[in-house]
């Protein structure tokens, strides 16, 4: 699949920080905008029927021998993280083009409509991700898009704007579920199950899902050589508590599979001789077991408030996104396990650690994801790395996914 | 003295951020030099022949009778770290103009020259502070002006050279040590000592001195959802976790004075999804105890490397200013306390937490600082605050410390 691993290399050129050694395309950006061209141009030129919606979502779309039954759905995003790598949501895009054109190739001519998507800002440009899958979903509101802001206070409606779209249109990005049939995501792992156990492919059976939320401390700003220990109110020193108490309340979880991180930390006013008097922390814990993510998430609002009446603080709890594990659908599940057998490939059903559009999808309609090993599990980060065979495999298994669920 | 009073409303108008609610006068930004202008004409106006300096100190000259004797210096700064109040420094320069004031009003004329001062950059603009008066002392040399770079990355020679300075001309702005008889400082405290003792006059025995590094702690950045806790490398977490043991060292520290802060936190890459894979502190240690500072700048270091090791994280030590305390003279202690006693005010003799241009000159020649109460030790903030009252004894006590030492 020389084609796929050329295509992934080309489209990593549409980046606004290549000082920085990865890749930065944001979503709604010029850049962003230059890059989903390209896409479009290139599902084009594999015969399938382009046009984007309201919010900038791409589909590319392969009419079946029977057009008005319900479509197979299948996709990621091309919008990155901050200086990210080159494969999260690139390959479920650029190689369902691959899927299609070897389907194609092949002499297929499925029952159903093959449609292919970008889903626009997965990453979380503004805070909330998967943006363009939550508007095909219904769930988000026009209110939503003024509240959304990114980390220099431009709304997700001020970027609609800018690039061309128009927020009020919202309603019309929305995908009524009784015409899709499934919703397949080919994706790379971004963790190390798959490495650890020397297997090809994964089958996603669930999707753990984030709740994530800000806690923001505050004390008193005062001078860091003329305020003594026993009078200060420095709220980084007690945001610093607060995390050593939430990596051991994602350690102590009951499923074993929580995950607590605080991603995004600012500190202000943010000079050497003050002491801190606000302190921001951006919390993401996720699990595929509801219950157990919200016991950690009790546990850590729990530790901050008694860390911050201790210190003399205050401590607000702010909501960013809670979102509910999804489990995967039987049949797509089943079709993604027939095309790994048929093509002789090891593979292992297991839980998605990470989440994506077809979590939000999949509140909706039937989903399944297929994943490829990370090397090292590193991703959003410039050294993501996914060999070329293993990019060919999960290529392979989409299209026999595929096969299966158009009929 | 309301004249004082009016003087630091009408200076605090030169202000980069007004939006913000406080003062933002970094040192060789255009605002910073129209305030200085503002400032010399104001030393004009009270008789004094004005002069920059090569590194844009601001010298105010009231030549005494003998124009060869070593004379007495008096001044603060009038830049602001972001944010700031508008007290801090502008006090010891506006106060020491009313000071010159009184005193010709009064029909002094002293022997020694009185020189007015307002030293360019104490605040850490270039992460290194008292550059002004660590070029005064000899302290700094022409390579450092290279190598001190503020947030932006801009260095100290590109500052001075757009403010309209020469960096080669640096040695130009050395005082000969002899040619000075004393200097003081007037300045707020910073701390709630006095405003805790109920007394209106600090007198400075010995400064306080700062040891400052940054602790780069190194892991890997990988995904927030799909990375199990057991097999993180998180920056951020062994961070917390040196915060957590650099409060308890210096909560430790033997001298019983010793404070630990750590002003600035950056995390990289910075987004909610991310485990953060570099983490900086930028740590300030200080303590008028040189040898109880040290042993708390070690202990931290020690438990980082310790946390670092731990959590297969790198860690380095990055040395950013390693000061000495100072003993304050005691002709100059006692010139201000006997102008205390004289005008009937209570008056401690104390350390100042907060270091100070005086501190870098006193290495050189015989110092002593005068400090009034701060409204709730508030400092480096726009709630930073001391009553017309204390503004105007600060001012009386300064001017008989002058009369004194200038004889």
């Amino acid at each position: 699949m020389t084609a796929l691993h050329e295509a992934i290399a080309e489209l990593a050129q549409f980046n606004d920080d290549p000082a920085a050694g990865g890749i930065t395309r944001e979503v709604y950006t010029p850049t962003y905008a230059s890059a989903l061209e390209w896409v479009a141009e290139r599902m084009r030129a594999a015969g399938l029927q382009t046009r984007l919606d309201a919010v900038g979502n791409l589909f590319g779309r392969w009419e079946g021998a029977d057009p008005d039954a319900p479509t197979v759905l299948t996709g990621s995003h091309v919008d990155t993280t901050l200086n990210a790598g080159r494969y999260d949501g690139v390959l479920g895009v650029l190689g369902a083009i691959e899927a299609v054109r070897a389907l194609r190739a092949a002499g297929a001519r499925p029952r159903r409509s093959i449609e292919l998507v970008a889903w626009a800002g997965e990453e979380p440009r503004f805070v909330t991700g998967c943006v363009g899958s939550r508007a095909a979903a219904g769930e988000l509101q026009r209110a939503d898009l003024d509240r959304l802001r990114d980390r220099e206070g431009t709304s997700m409606a001020d970027a609609l704007r800018g690039a061309g779209f128009d927020p009020d249109r919202l309603g019309d990005a929305r995908i009524d579920p009784a015409t899709v049939h499934a919703l397949v995501e080919l994706h790379i792992e971004q963790g190390i199950v798959l490495e650890t156990h020397g297997e090809q492919v994964g089958v996603v059976t669930a999707i753990a899902a984030p709740h994530d939320f800000r806690l923001t401390f505050r004390g008193a700003a005062t001078h860091a050589g003329a305020t003594p220990m026993g009078l200060r109110r420095d709220a980084l020193a007690g945001a610093a508590e607060a995390m050593v108490a939430l990596e051991r309340a994602a350690r102590a979880s009951v499923s074993g599979t929580t995950v607590g991180t605080v991603g995004v930390l600012r500190a202000r006013p943010g000079a050497i001789n003050v002491v801190p008097g606000e302190v921001e922390l951006d919390v993401d814990v996720r699990d595929s077991d509801l219950a157990a993510r919200e016991q950690v998430v009790d546990a850590i609002v729990a530790a901050a408030r008694e860390i911050a009446g201790r210190r003399d603080l205050e401590v607000e709890v702010t909501p960013i996104v809670q979102d509910v594990p999804v489990a995967c659908d039987p049949t797509v599940v089943a079709a993604a396990e027939a095309a790994c057998r048929e093509l002789g490939l090891s593979y292992r059903p297991m839980t998605s650690g990470a989440y994506h559009d077809a979590m939000i999808m999949g509140r909706r309609v039937p989903v399944g994801m297929v994943f490829v090993p990370s090397a090292g599990g590193v991703s959003h980060h410039p050294d993501e790395y996914t060999a070329p065979a293993d990019l060919d495999r999960g290529v392979q298994v989409l299209a026999g996914t595929l096969a299966r669920l158009a009929g």
